[in-house]
C-alpha cells in the first residue's frame, strides 16, 4: 500500500537474484519483480501455522496448475535451499497478512510476525518463463511499461482440501494472434511455474467481467491484434485464504516475489 | 505371513480392477499383483495418523522419485477418487502394521484398525509400466515366473521431512542388456510410477550384496545376457517406518498392489 511499483532502483537486467534480495532486506527495493534476474525461478510465498500444513500442502498437490510447489521449508526455518543464505521474513519486496480472511496488514517485512510454527512454502511463479517468452519474441507489455502483471479471480472453483477451498486466480498478458501458439509451446515446457495457458481469448468464459479491473496487479492495454492469454497463478493461495477465512496466512505482496538462485532450464 | 504368492485366483490377465478388488474384499485373492489387470495403475498404500500426515506428504514432495503421490484421501475416507465404490481397508491383498517402527501385524484387511484420523497416500507402483515394458517385447522374469518382484534395501538415504528419514528401497528387473536402453526410454513415460531406473548394472553400489536375499519379495535368476536394473520402489516408505520409529503406519504387503480403475496413458 503505497509502493511505488515503477521505480526501478537499479539497472534491473543487471541484477543478480542475491543482490535483488540485499536490496529487498535493505529496504531499498519495494517493487514488483516481473523482467528482474531474468532467467531465475520467482516464486510465490505462502506461510500458514503448522496445524494449517498438511491441508495446504494437499491443496497444491490437488492443485498443480495454480500451486507447482517448488519447495517447503520445515517449521520455523527461514531459508530455502533454493537461495542459500537468504531470509525469507525480509528478502521479498513486499508481504500480505491475512488473519481470518481478512487483508488486515502489508507489511515491509515479517521479523516481528515471525513464530516457531510457521510453515513457509514457495510456489513457482509464471514471471519465471516470461524470459523465455521475450527470447522467443513475444513482447510482453507489463515488462515493457514496467507494471505489475494482471491477475484476475475467475469463477473455476479449486479442488478444495480439508478446510480450504477458493477460486482460482489467473495471470492475464495480451498476446499477439500470431504468437499466442508459441507462447503456449513455451510456457508449457516449465511446469514447475504453471506451465501452459488455461484459456486463451474469453475473459467472461472464466466469469472475468472487465480486463481493465484487475483484482491484482496493473491492467494493461489489449491491442486489436492480440488475445487475453490466461495462465494459473500462485495467487490462488490468497483467495483462498479469504474463503476458507484462514486464522493467519502470511504471503508475498501480489507481484512481489521471492527470487531464487535456481537458474531456469533452457 | 504365510500366504502363498503364487496362487492365481482366476486367468490373471482376465481380471478388471474392480473384479479384483472384490476377490480381495471377498478372501478369495491375496497373492502379488505384478502382471494383475495390465494396463491399470496400481498403487502402494501408505496410511498414517492425521498428526504424521504433513510430514509424510512433504517426504513425498522431497522425494518424487519412491513417492510420486497418485491421491491424497481426506482424514478418516476409505475411498479414492481414482476407483470409485472401492474400500482400501479390505481391497488390498495384504496389509502390514508397523507399530513404534516394528512389523507388528500382517492382517488380511484393517476394518478392526480403523480410525478416522487415519489419511491414506496412494503412491504410484512400477508395476504399472510392466505392461508397456512387455509390449515393447522385453520380458519380466517374475511376471513369467508369477513370482513377487525382488526389492531392496540401499544405502541412499532419501532427503529427510521433520520426524521422517530412512533409506531408499528399489525394486530389480533382469533385463536383457540389449533391451535396457529401450526399458529405461519406455519406463521413463511414466513419471507418476517411478518413471525411469536410478541405475542400471552394479548393486554394490547401492550397497546391496547379494541380489538372491532380497529384503522384500522374491529372488530371481539373473543371465549371463542380462543386467540387474534397478527402480525406486514405493516399499521406501516401510523403511522409512521403520528407521522413523513412526508410532503408527499401515501399508499393504510389499507386491500387493492396491489396483486403481485409472488406465495407464499410452
Amino acid at each position: 500500500m503505497g509502493y511505488d511499483l515503477h521505480e526501478p532502483a537499479v539497472s534491473q537486467g543487471a541484477l543478480s537474484p542475491g543482490q535483488l534480495r540485499a536490496l529487498c532486506r535493505s529496504g531499498s527495493y519495494r517493487g514488483a519483480t516481473a523482467g528482474i534476474a531474468p532467467g531465475f525461478v520467482q516464486t510465490n510465498l505462502v506461510i500458514v501455522p503448522r496445524d494449517w500444513a498438511f491441508e495446504f500442502l494437499l491443496f497444491c498437490q490437488r492443485n498443480p496448475k495454480p500451486c507447482p510447489v517448488i519447495e517447503v521449508l520445515e517449521p520455523g526455518q527461514i531459508t530455502p535451499r533454493t537461495a542459500p543464505g537468504s531470509d525469507l521474513r525480509c528478502d521479498l519486496p513486499g508481504y500480505r497478512v491475512y488473519r481470518q480472511g481478512v487483508l488486515t496488514d502489508e507489511p515491509d517485512n515479517l521479523v516481528n510476525l515471525w513464530q516457531d510454527d510457521l510453515v513457509s512454502f514457495l510456489i513457482g511463479c509464471s514471471f519465471s518463463f516470461e524470459a523465455g517468452l521475450i527470447a522467443g519474441g513475444i513482447s510482453l507489455r507489463h515488462v515493457n511499461e514496467r507494471k505489475n502483471v494482471a491477475m484476475y479471480r475467475t469463477n473455476i472453483a479449486c479442488v478444495p482440501a480439508g478446510r480450504l477451498y477458493g477460486p482460482l486466480v489467473v495471470s492475464m498478458r495480451p498476446i499477439k494472434s500470431t504468437d499466442v501458439a508459441r507462447a503456449v509451446e513455451i510456457s508449457a515446457r516449465y511446469p514447475e511455474v504453471h506451465g501452459a495457458p488455461i484459456h486463451v481469448g474469453h475473459p467472461r468464459a472464466l466469469g472475468i467481467s472487465d480486463l481493465k479491473l484487475p483484482d491484482y496487479g496493473d491492467a494493461v492495454d489489449i491491442r486489436d491484434d492480440e488475445l487475453p492469454v490466461f495462465w494459473a497463478c500462485g495467487v490462488t493461495p490468497q483467495s483462498v485464504a479469504v474463503a476458507s477465512q484462514m486464522p493467519l496466512c502470511i504471503t508475498h505482496a501480489p507481484g512481489k516475489m521471492f527470487v531464487t538462485d535456481e537458474a531456469m532450464p533452457r
